[in-house]
């Protein structure tokens, strides 16, 4: 990245120092992880731009929406309704982080043990490296977890967060708390934005951020086949990149994509050796520049073909039904399709096993590797109902718990030769 | 003990050998924490004796009350009303356990880093050491957080388990919700028990329990004076057997202790050396064995004068109005009345820090010592919300983290005391 963006970084608050180590710590992994694969689909190239430019372009238009009066609204959570907050006007971007940075920052207010997630984006903040976090003028948070929930509370001190309360189960009673949630929201970013929620700007931002999962979802649809034509490190890549992007250029740039893709499946051509072990991902989210699990992975000979994970399946298997006729509805069915969502926040979450005995078949999944992130109760207590249900079905599995270190990649590396070996 | 439970302990399929273990790991620690105190209450006799029975007398009383057709009901959490498992003919009792057994067996179904309680009452089940565990019909459990939460799923598999969902904010909304989980406890104890809840039989169970919750407010407010005529470590004893034992002798038996304390009060006769520091202790539960911490305060010259803590006053600092004048509005003002405990599940959780402040005045503490379970997120981050609000008004703090094993004994006991040196 230029150092054309030194200014803005400096107006958005930035300690510059740290900036620049947190940017040295990115190319030289990306070029490793991404640069390296052989005959990638050309259209991965706007994707490779978006992180060359991920504290340049993109800021920069967050700062022009900010200019022209625009407001730009922060989340970590696929449970938080994107569509609101682009009907009222503003833009919404995911906060997540999947490096660890400003830990010793973080810890100072946080808990050693706890999430890297979590401990990442309160490092971020507190360390002020993230020019995303700077450019929000509100948070969005929820209660999804022990660890967000109660950091919000603390997150609070530093950016103003509005918490959505998402409900444990999904009964009809929880229906009932979760719209009263997606009302307060339109009501809190209307507060912030100055615009209106009105029945024709929500059905537009219904629209196109349905356009947009759809164009995850085609592009899913398409590493079903064997051979994938694309690495699943280049889908995870996607998948984060939908989380900040402009939703219409993405969307765009993910259709683009998928035209190549197939015209190369037309071709015989795959992002694999023939024969590669077919794997699904799941467990907790992967952010950006979280691609560790994904590398090793595919760098022991298999291919990823599905993400069950929410920098995956679960931000965009379902999309908001169109037919609302009427503000009212139209909130009816978008809480409706967050609430299905399956994370282990929920209690019980059958419909996360059924998801992965589904995918495994629609995928042709030869196994399943269930990456946790460290101290992620949900995830890793969930971790036993999977391997439960897995077990039963015959599908084999592997369990891993890591973090955002590097220090464990010997031992990934070895744990998932093996498995691979034992599937192949 | 004596060996004349062998048969009952078989009967109810414990692993004997095992659970010999067990009991021989609780009389020389009992003796070194309790019975080494100088010149206590005598009433304490009785709450001695209830931990030499420990697995005696009271599962024969359970054992009685199931023989002619009652039902023992477990709980794990301060929110599950005990009003409605009595009225509904059955026995509730607390099963959340202090000591670090059977985690080799927890470990096979939960993660290796978690919370010490979760991990304990897993490793009893699976381990079968319990005559409690082993006692019970039914288990309700709740959603207070996520390790709890996620492991009902799996404890499911082993014994019935009913889930409340207790929600995450005290709005009218999260009232409407928990009202409702309110009446599926009925039914579903009801179905357990073959008994109704009538209004009669829960305004009876509301008098009886508010009757416990009295006696151990007469206590709490006993240790006011200064100086406290009965140590911490009692203290927390009594508190801890209030979860299980039977509550008509329990709530004698507390107030007969405090006639004594009264006579001794008179008598100027204190629990410690005048001047000792005045202690309260905040934060993650302490279930019986676990008196570690306290022992260590008080065998460092302090005197814990109250904790707030779920076995402390979140238990019984309220009570349930009792005029109610039919079933719905009972069930009502119960439900209030728990949903207005100050768990740290509770995003925002003000009213703690309310709690904390006017205890710290009422009980005259010269300091607070926040204890939390290693991986206890939701403590473990509003550490740091209680931390803000002492610092503010000049109220000295100790944070500790610490788990159900002895190897962190000698670095606490030199934090507390450079501590206690500091407010002394």
């Amino acid at each position: 990245m230029g150092n054309g963006y030194r200014e803005m970084w400096k107006s958005l608050g930035l300690d510059l120092d740290a900036h620049d180590q947190l940017l040295q710590a990115l190319p030289p992994t990306y070029g490793e992880v991404y640069l390296s694969q052989q005959d990638r689909p050309a259209a991965m190239e706007y994707f490779d731009f978006v992180i060359n430019e991920i504290h340049g372009l993109r800021i920069q238009e967050l700062q022009e929406h900010k200019a022209s009066g625009g407001k730009v609204v922060g989340t970590f959570c696929v449970f938080v309704p994107e569509e609101i907050i682009r009907a009222a006007g503003g833009i919404c971007i995911g906060l997540c982080s999947g490096i660890d940075m400003g830990a010793a920052q973080a810890e100072k207010v946080l808990p050693r043990n706890i999430c890297p997630l979590i401990k990442s984006f309160m490092g971020f903040k507190l360390a002020k490296v993230c020019p995303y976090f700077e450019s929000c003028d509100m948070v969005v948070g929820e209660t999804t977890c022990d660890g967000k929930k109660k950091a919000f509370e603390i997150l609070n001190d530093y950016v103003p967060v509005h918490v959505m309360e998402t409900p444990q189960m999904k009964r009809e009673r929880d229906m009932v708390l979760w719209r009263e949630e997606i009302g307060d929201l339109v009501t809190g970013v209307e507060a912030l934005t100055g615009g209106d929620v009105t029945a024709d700007s929500l059905r537009q931002a219904i629209k196109e951020v349905n356009g947009k999962r759809r164009a995850l979802l085609r592009l899913a649809e398409l590493r079903k086949n064997n051979p994938s034509p694309i690495s699943g490190k280049d889908g995870l890549l996607i998948e984060q990149i939908a989380m900040y992007d402009d939703v219409e250029r993405f969307t765009l740039k993910v259709n683009e994509l998928c035209d190549e893709l197939e015209i190369r499946l037309k071709e015989g051509k795959g992002a694999h050796k023939p024969g590669a072990p077919r794997i699904i991902v799941t467990g907790t989210p992967m952010a950006v520049p979280n691609w560790k699990v994904a590398h090793i992975i595919e760098s022991s000979g298999a291919i990823i073909v599905a993400e069950e994970l929410c920098t995956g399946l679960r931000y965009f298997a379902n999309t908001v039904p169109e037919n609302g006729e009427n503000i009212e509805e139209m909130l009816d069915l978008l809480g409706k399709r967050y609430l299905n969502i399956n994370c282990a926040c929920f209690t019980p979450n059958q419909g996360r096993m059924e998801d992965l005995l589904r995918l495994a078949e629609e995928y042709k999944a030869d196994g399943i590797i269930h990456c946790s992130l460290t101290f992620c109760d949900p995830y890793a207590v969930e971790a036993n109902r999977v391997e439960k249900i897995l077990r039963e079905k015959g599908i084999p599995l592997l369990k891993i718990e890591t973090d955002y270190g590097q220090e464990d990649s010997g031992q990934l590396k070895t744990r998932i030769e093996a498995f691979l070996e034992l599937i192949g």
